[in-house]
């Protein structure tokens, strides 16, 4: 084994003992552990910031442009906000031990699936040092231990939110490997994570799609993420045009970044008059329209949409539009070209909307509303680990419970089974 | 691309169209597509009798093995078993479109998480041609395509059964592509199986450890399974002795080769006259028992266990038993050399029954009776596709239920996001 190979392998068996305490505490505990943790990166403010700085200033001598020095940057407000953060975790419902349903069988055998935390989870993150805080609180109050491998120009800033949160929860007489920091510049470590089958149990990544696609084309150990967010807002024959409206300026314009945003319009060809003036609303917003011929007629400053642009998450000020034929029509566009993440309907009429609902096999489904309510706060799950759009375990916006799995518990009285 | 794979990709794709008809079908017409697989497959019993002796006849001249060779035997009775089969999962309740947990936020948008396939299985199994149809009637039932890969040697059976099975589904206007049989001997076929993440959701192996084994470390799909079935009986100082005389005999000898067979056996140290009495009824039914000195110490029939005890499923009437310091040394006992698949504990004390319940991290953890119970039929699942120790998605035993996943359904009246 290569020496990193050899850390985080002792890491991992660090991480697994210290889970097994964690599987069984109490909530009341983790909560305690947490708000120490809040109150740790508190009082280590002045250090935390001068990690940050030092940070900054070696990403500035590289020449990192604007948006990644933003993401870097911390300062008494964002770091405030990150402490209270942890508090907000610290507060929420804790899902490990919920039971999930029980039964009992002819020969007297009670059964009962309970909630049993996930085991030892890898977050692997870029530059935005409050992940190594956000996840690692997640993870501690679902009864997780966790090894954080961020990015190497948050490194400073990462080791001291990092040693403040430990010493936090030591305070607590929580044990210390229950949140790791993989505390190397060394890349080699995140090809070592992903191969840890049987060490780590699930790889989170958080971060732009190239860290994404890189985690899942390489990770032997199972993925929780979403690589593309191409979200489509359908308008319906049915729909009412004042929703219709304000639903697809919100879901693509209320902010372009994020995986929730609208990426693709599409329009009932019953729908005319409604979807003409959607378009022209998006126009007038600002908003670039790429579409095909049928809404190139609805404006002149509509622009030709290629076949690219359906599998395109634009991330940014532009949509494509398409007409389709009714909600079959749309189900069928969104299997070809969707990824599973969100997809709205607008229609006032019941039986289509559930048409849509059941047939569109996306994580989240939504009728009537903005495709920018996928996200955990907006689902009251109180925080977000990430989105997932994969088939198994977790869809959707995944919080403490979908960092759980179950076990099965049967109570018997002797039973033998004959 | 090989000859094989663009079978397999077409297959898949094909799967992929009929997964979404099924995913989207009336409980009443899957049963009464099962129904008519089972008639037919009634029908049918010449020409599969027929295959399958053609079967036998090849295995023979190959000289294979009793065991082998009763795996692969059908007869009429064996036939009407399967057939009856096909008509128990028929009757089952459809797990599609249940809820699971709804909620309502307080800007009125109503979530619902509701049970979805999970697509596109793959079954991959060896000689026992029922799997092709067991499998086969679960997938359909929870809405998933399926393909089928099978055993070289029992190909002509399982041909024979597809065939059947298909005919009767497509008699009730099923897509013939939702449950394919990959009808080549060619063993490459498997591997590209194992490769083809995105076109199949998920891989169930069926089969023994070599076999699983080889998916488990091949497949870059998503897997279904269980590698070892090494289950513990805990013997507590405040077990009711005949109980514990009971469950262990069961637990071990009922039947020596399923995955829920008890291989090794822990005594508390404070339990040695109920430990002495079971090692010795052990003994005495004929088992070979395997102690550490405490345990040799009882009788001098238990021979002398070596670490590789500790880890092995011996599957036969052989077990290794050892004593240990209460609850706390089994749990760690069973952390350490353990397969995460079903232990039990024997006490009358209900706080420490619940601290071994909570404190051992397996899929199945059981108070008070046999681990033999580690089975679908006996949960009361009506069938079993199999048994999972991993962490992800189903742990213990999959049935119906197991072979879906979620999605959340959100319905508002115009929300869009502040």
């Amino acid at each position: 084994m290569s020496e990193i190979e050899t850390r985080i392998a002792e890491m991992a068996t660090a991480a697994r003992a210290a889970s097994r305490a964690l599987a069984a505490m109490p909530t009341a505990r983790k909560a305690a552990a947490l708000k120490a943790a809040a109150g740790a990166i508190r009082a280590a403010a002045p250090a935390i910031l001068a990690a940050n700085a030092e940070d900054m200033k070696a990403a500035e001598a590289r020449g990192t442009s604007g948006a990644m020095l933003d993401r870097l940057r911390l300062d008494d407000a964002r770091l405030e906000g990150i402490a209270a953060g942890v508090e907000a975790v610290a507060a929420l419902p804790d899902p490990v031990g919920a039971p999930i349903k029980g039964w009992t069988q002819p020969n007297g055998l009670k059964f009962e699936q309970v909630r049993v935390p996930l085991g030892v989870i890898g977050i692997i993150y870029e530059s935005r040092p409050n992940v190594t805080v956000d996840a690692g609180a997640l993870c501690l109050m679902s009864g997780n231990a966790c090894i954080l491998r961020g990015g190497s120009e948050a490194l400073s800033t990462s080791k001291a939110l990092h040693a403040a949160f430990i010493a936090g929860i030591a305070s607590e007489s929580l044990p210390a490997d229950a949140v790791q920091l993989v505390d190397t510049s060394d890349r080699a470590a995140v090809g070592v994570m992903l191969g840890a089958a049987g060490l780590i149990d699930i790889i989170i990544p958080r971060g732009g799609k190239g860290l994404v696609a890189r985690v899942q084309s390489e990770a032997r150990v199972p993925v929780l993420a979403h690589l593309d967010g191409i979200c489509h807002v359908y308008i319906d024959r049915d729909a009412d045009a004042d929703k219709a409206e304000a639903i697809a300026l919100n879901a693509k314009l209320r902010r372009t970044g994020i995986c929730g945003a609208a990426e693709t319009l599409l329009i009932d060809k019953a729908a005319e008059a409604t979807g003409a003036r959607v378009v022209k609303a998006l126009l007038d917003a600002g908003c670039e329209v790429r579409g095909d011929d049928a809404v190139r007629a609805i404006d002149p400053r509509v622009v030709a949409a290629d076949d690219a642009d359906w599998g395109t998450e634009y991330l940014d000020a532009i949509i494509s539009a398409k007409v389709v034929d009714g909600v079959g029509g749309a189900a069928e566009h969104i299997a070809r070209h969707g990824s599973a993440h969100t997809e709205s309907i607008i229609t006032e009429n019941a039986e289509t909307a559930n048409r849509f609902l059941a047939g569109v096999d996306s994580a989240i489904v939504i009728h009537n509303a903005s495709t920018q309510f996928a996200d955990g706060g907006e689902f009251g799950f109180g925080a977000e680990i990430g989105i997932a759009t994969g088939r198994l375990h977790a869809r959707g916006p995944v919080a403490l419970e979908g960092l759980t799995t179950y076990k099965t518990v049967v109570r018997g009285n002797g039973q033998v089974r004959p």
